[in-house]
């Protein structure tokens, strides 16, 4: 079913935070959308690049060696294999766009690990 | 290099219609800028998935059995085999998400088709 999806809509159905869902399939891909508050783990994806767009809000992603601002309508993406720490300092709500393989946590599994859902 | 990209920095960058610019890579795929005005022609790609999410404007692609409209903070996923033909009445600025192979004309290649330049 080919269709229109508003990211606001979507973004109004859950607001629990570091918590992906799923809205859309294409390619080897999915379209997440995530809300952020807080900061996460640090960690990478072996085998995927990923795709950090700022839907809203203000985003830092740290990186070993400096830091990655981003505003309401910038995008970073970060390479397979690159160490990355993503900081809100208030709430911030980002499309991701990664390989339907790709974990939250990438090569970490701990209490922050969760499973992508669709909405 | 990782680095934050301003999609409205980069679409200030160029003006013509119908001439995606490329403004990422990830994986396989291409993220890209357009601007669209008019008319498009009737096409498909056979083998890729496309995203077209709107940044600015109101779009309209037409399906076979149905229209589409799409405003801002909206993306569809076209699935690959699905004939469409974007229509931007006024002009409409386009993020687009395909595989690195796809032609802007997919099946067609006519006086439309054009290769995605770097920006």
């Amino acid at each position: 079913m080919i269709q229109t999806i508003n990211i606001s809509q979507k973004l109004d159905l859950f607001n629990e935070y570091w918590s992906p869902r799923i809205v859309g399939e294409l390619n080897d891909s999915h379209v997440k959308l995530v809300k952020l508050k807080g900061e996460f783990v640090w960690h990478q994806h072996e085998n995927e690049d990923e795709l950090f767009l700022v839907i809203k809000g203000k985003l830092l992603i740290k990186l070993r060696d400096r830091d990655l601002w981003l505003n309401e309508g910038e995008f970073v993406i970060i390479p397979k294999g690159a160490e990355h720490c993503p900081v809100a300092e208030e709430e911030v709500h980002v499309m991701l766009l990664e390989p339907k393989s790709t974990l939250n946590t990438g090569d970490q599994q701990n209490e922050r690990t969760v499973e992508a859902q669709w909405i």
